[in-house]
């Protein structure tokens, strides 16, 4: 599988939601496979909160965060298909963000970055497809947060895919998410080493409050049953069971979670992406969600988990309802796996739904 | 109703399950009711993780947190029943905890404190009432961390109580909820306010971790429905929705809470209820749960909630289940509350369990 990893550079502003802009900015991307000839082979990848454009193959050492889906002979098969994964505006693997610089200064964003909204990250990622001369999608996909961009363009840009394809996402994120995102924003804010991001960015400390941010966001990502099967109450050796920071097996394995994390990750492109979710709303600038949805001109396809405790099977099921009474209702599908893994089962229990997937990309 | 409140202060060595002792200790507690002659109408009261020996009445402007249960001509009704609620060991309100003095000095326990467990709460507990020469209890009743502390009595001192009621709680806690007291112990330990342990307790600063913490606990109190019921969408009035701290509703409510908790309870003290909830297991020391279990010798009565995402109806149900294999199956019974609130329920949703309770304390 041939990839590539690029950076495009764009000058001309980019007129944000919020009405601020972004001028000049970056989309880092990465491509796998090869673009056909008519360059109508071109599924767009959208990835979620700590995702990134690396979602195939090996780069850096580390496996494709979708790896399990996309490449040769996998249900996103890269002898068929050319795929492009972008870096979110906003995240921090590239793309204009917090940690990027100031044009002309060599100041950085820091707080001073605007909110972003997941309209805007499509419409960045609309103006790269453009520049690359690819008018036309076979499928835009994407799960969470890239689930919210996949909708989003379902209804935004309704001719710039064939088919669309959201997982484990909703149409407007809950006061529970919601809640969740605020712990996790405050565990950042209140981190002393954070400084209100003026931290070092070259050197950075360790980031205690974006670790505690990660394990939080991880009671969402799996169920109570698979901390079960996974962990029990087991409890680590040579730690005490009357010591006050003796730790369960669970407990090491969120600390360990948390530092992987940290090492990777950026606060601030943390709390701008918690950001953009909790303020992700389809039916934003319509009068209600109907409305939104009437925009949806090609398939849209919903696949969501029964056991996702996050973004719940009846929020999806609700896109669907409502576009029956939309009156576009056949446009849509609602595939629903059964699993009690939870949020994460789309990343991590892809040959439940790769079948499926194969046959709509057909 | 007669409320009276009290500190007994005990010079006999405590021997805790660690193997460290506590010597001397105080148990604060509180009375409602009058003890009738035969010393037959006391029912003891077990509180939950934020809660206090002030479980009826009004007590310093604050109203009780089991009022709508406990009180004249209420459920439990203190015109016939003498209710006994003591402060937990490790918790806030009076008791011996690690913002008590350490004797003979006049320094605090601190982070020196040993490590509490829900048999040494019931030990103490069990002390204070063979000093007021009460023996026999009409009944022991808690919800969560109450119930944990109500199912160890009927398993250490099965013949202390002629009923057993315990609400909205588990036999072994889950490494779900571990999760979540690790988010809240790390959230405390990573404040630099908390000094790991050394902050002035005269003069507490404000405690951002222990707000964080409280805001955390919140997330297993009431459920999505709840949240989506209370706060929707909303968003605070004069907040920019495109202001990258500013607030929906839920969050404020969440802010509010945290504020609140912060100022009224102390972050040691949390840190050791939250340990002896994770390691709380009826088990603990006997073969497994069924042997346990065979110990219980009177009436048990469980109360869950449906919508209870900390401890699951599930968890009770084992519980009935085990006990029916123990042989003793005939001893328990298990009341399950329709109610989608959350594990709040227990505190919440009174009304909905009063009459059956009222009927198993006749």
């Amino acid at each position: 599988m041939k990839i590539e990893s690029h950076i495009a550079h764009f000058t001309n502003p980019l007129y944000l939601q919020s009405g601020r802009i972004l001028e000049p900015y970056d989309i880092a991307y990465a491509t796998y496979g090869e673009l056909n000839e008519d360059k109508s082979n071109c599924i767009l990848v959208c990835h979620a909160l700590s995702g990134s454009q690396y979602c195939a193959g090996e780069v850096n050492d580390k496996r494709g965060w979708w790896d399990n889906l996309i490449g040769e002979n996998k249900a996103i098969d890269t002898n068929k298909y050319y795929v492009i994964c972008t870096n979110s505006l906003g995240s921090a693997f590239g793309s204009t963000s917090p940690i990027s610089q100031m044009y002309p200064t060599t100041k950085h964003y820091r707080l001073k970055f605007p909110v972003i909204t997941i309209f805007d990250m499509i419409k960045a990622q609309r103006i790269l497809l453009n520049s690359l001369n690819i008018t036309k999608l076979h499928a835009i996909i994407g799960g969470s947060m890239g689930g919210m961009q996949t909708l989003s363009f379902a209804i935004m840009y309704p001719n710039i895919a064939n088919r669309f394809i959201a997982l484990s996402t909703t149409h407007a994120t809950s006061p529970f998410v919601i809640a969740f995102n605020k712990i996790m924003s405050e565990a950042i804010r209140n981190d002393p080493n954070f400084d209100n991001g003026n931290y070092d960015l070259t050197y950075k400390p360790i980031l205690n409050g974006l670790k505690v941010a990660r394990m939080t966001g991880f009671l969402q990502y799996i169920t109570k049953n698979t901390m079960q099967k996974k962990f029990g109450r087991n409890y680590v050796n040579h730690d005490g069971l009357f010591e006050l920071f003796g730790r369960f097996e669970i407990e090491r394995y969120l600390e360990y979670n948390g530092d992987n994390f940290a090492n990777t990750f950026d606060p601030m492109c943390l709390l701008y992406l918690l950001k953009a979710i909790s303020i992700y709303d389809l039916s934003y600038g319509f009068i209600d969600l109907c409305d939104a949805l009437k925009h949806i001109k090609n398939k849209l396809y919903l696949i969501s988990f029964s056991g996702d405790n996050m973004f719940f099977t009846e929020e999806m099921q609700e896109i669907k309802n409502t576009m029956d009474k939309a009156g576009n209702g056949s446009l849509c599908s609602h595939y629903i796996v059964e699993s009690d893994y939870g949020h994460d089962s789309f990343l991590v229990e892809c040959n439940k739904y790769a079948d499926y997937l194969q046959h709509i990309l057909k």
